[in-house]
């Protein structure tokens, strides 16, 4: 296989791995390959990577180093999170609030925890996909234990009020936890600032590698392990690191903190021009989400009389890359349960596409894409039995 | 940091990677950096990955790609298989057995479903470290639904005897699983003629890279997920998959199928050789686990009244890598619940040591070994205010 050069526009998916980061990563992969637990040199030097990535992946969020858990991936931060703080909570009550719009590996974890005798309140949003800190409020029981609302949403980009909705939390002595997959390394996420006790983060969305994420969790907060074996990870989170994944999430935290700033202020400024372009040369077509708090390189659009996956599937042959409306269940769900909560029809729903434009993204690459996307979105509708000759 | 050109004899905690696995895994560090689960051609590239180190996982253990799941370390194959297989088969009982010497991530998990209302029953081992199949049979009960074994122990390379024991699980249908993160890609693995259900496996152990690991699942099985979110591995391991991790994973496995007896016999001889080194020329020391029945590079020995991390000190100063006891929890641990459970006192267990030969050790380096080791122990001892002047 050689490179294919995509127009690689679905970096809330995945994003290329920067190439410092991989220069830091390779003495991880050639040389240091020791065991991190070993008393020996060679675990000594695998240490001393692992635990240099701890310092940099916390000064990222404003954490301390020993408030961070390596993890394998940003699902298993926010099973960790869900499990293990309602877990070592339970004798406080067994009552969690969530919202609408979260991520499946939040979800799926409450259906699980909800078997298992937890009642979880699922606050609406609206049709920006705002949770209204005052639903938050009402939601609340004597027996509420644990919030989790994440603090962008990975499809259609909104950034939530998570220091308003965490104010509301404390109040009532309630952990927070917020998903920020979507966030960390993309926007500023101080967990002292957000005010959160528990945030998930992953490598993968901020050019690092695969395989390596994070869970911060603030001193003091009650949280049973997930992963149970050697001691790892102070005992909470068991089994070898991953210490070339952890090393280049290090080096990713490290170069988002100086970057990422301009680099959002670039992504902005492509988005911007991506959303006119489309609005400008595409007739019936609503950018969902709000234009006033939404994530640098988010441009979630839906196309009305047609599918999304057909959409994918031609800007494809073209070179383009780009996502249908949940980056992560695209084989699963049709519709994304995030498009119908913020008040999608079905059909609107299937015809959304996420452009995500991430740092390495060009002038260029949206010109092409403003190029491109009129004539199929048009060819795709003349094929479509609902498209009644409108364009 | 320069190299440091460890000898390296710690190969049970961690190996060095294959430099055909590293070239393997560079084009999915530096151009397929799609996400598996997207439509798109980056998606694409990123899944072929995916499925063709599927093919080549399941082929060293003679499975079918579909019954391999992937995971991020040997830890969290145990922890998916006890988790998931006791959940979905409760209906059927809960009363689980295992040995005295599983690694922490079987020991601790089931103390988790202790606490959530599973019975364990713990068979003894006899002084080489096996367990008893006729010991098996007597713990059966009515409601036991799974036993778990493992194929090696990682510490003392006692080789089990698992198909007499999945063969009395069988008899009374009960489900049989083996954690062969110590085998797999070492010796002959092959989930048929082990008779096993469910197979637990790790790359690190196998010049493959960390990060990566699997849990075998016979078809038909059944087995509850363990991390919840996406629907990636079937729905049964959710997460964006570690795509380097695995396609790493799946050239280890490639490279093992062919090499593997090759490099068990020239370990073999080195180990031997050691054995020999140490037994010729230091006193009042004891080889532990089985000769008949032993993992090829395991060389397990208990030196009398010093202490094993003072010989892992005295070494490393030397330049050569050893593990104390149990290479897992060496920072938790003075004394490896291994080492009790097969009959040593509490001395004589602290004063263990765990060469592991793997492919890249030479002659040379037993040859350093036997050299430098008898004027260590010599010099410890006398340290030693237990040592009563032999040597």
């Amino acid at each position: 296989m050689e490179n294919k050069n995509y127009i690689y526009l679905d970096n809330a998916s995945s994003t290329r791995i920067d190439d410092r980061v991989i220069e830091e990563m390779l003495p991880y992969i050639k040389d240091y390959y020791g065991n991190p637990s070993s008393v020996h040199q060679a675990g000594a030097d695998a240490r001393e990577g692992l635990e240099n990535a701890r310092i940099k992946v916390a000064d990222l969020i404003g954490a301390n180093p020993e408030e961070i858990y390596f993890t394998s991936c940003g699902t298993e931060s926010n099973n960790f999170a869900l499990t293990g703080i309602t877990e070592a909570n339970q004798n406080k009550g067994k009552h969690i609030i969530t919202s609408v719009i979260e991520h499946l590996s939040i979800l799926n974890p409450l259906k699980e925890l909800q078997r298992k005798g937890f009642e979880v309140t699922t606050v609406p949003v609206d049709k920006e996909g705002f949770v209204n800190p005052d639903d938050i409020k009402a939601a609340i029981r004597p027996d509420t234990i644990l919030i989790s609302i994440m603090h962008a949403n990975n499809e259609i980009g909104t950034i939530q009020k998570i220091r308003e909705i965490s104010k509301v939390a404390k109040e009532s002595e309630i952990i927070m936890h917020s998903d920020g997959v979507a966030t960390a390394g993309i926007i500023p996420s101080n967990v002292k600032e957000l005010g959160v006790d528990a945030f998930s983060f992953s490598s993968q969305q901020m050019y690092g590698p695969k395989g390596a994420a994070a869970l911060y969790i603030k001193k003091g907060t009650r949280i049973r392990p997930f992963i149970l074996g050697g001691v790892q990870e102070r005992g909470r989170r068991a089994g070898t690191e991953n210490i070339p994944g952890i090393v280049g999430f290090g080096k990713a935290c490290e170069i988002a903190k100086f970057e990422m700033e301009e680099n959002a202020k670039k992504s902005i400024k492509l988005r911007d021009k991506l959303i006119k372009g489309i609005m400008d040369n595409i007739k019936e077509v609503t950018l969902n989400g709000s234009m006033e708090s939404r994530l640098p390189g988010n441009v979630h659009v839906s196309f009305e009389y047609i599918e999304g996956e057909s959409i994918v599937l031609f800007l494809n042959m073209q070179g383009i890359t780009v996502a249908t409306g949940s980056s992560c269940a695209s084989q699963a769900l049709k519709v994304s349960h995030v498009c119908t909560s913020i008040g999608l029809s079905h059909a609107t729903a299937q015809g959304s596409i996420l452009f995500s434009i991430g740092k390495y993204n060009t002038d260029e690459d949206i010109e092409k894409v403003i190029e491109v996307l009129p004539p199929i979105i048009d060819k795709l509708r003349k094929m479509s039995p609902l498209y009644k000759g409108l364009i």
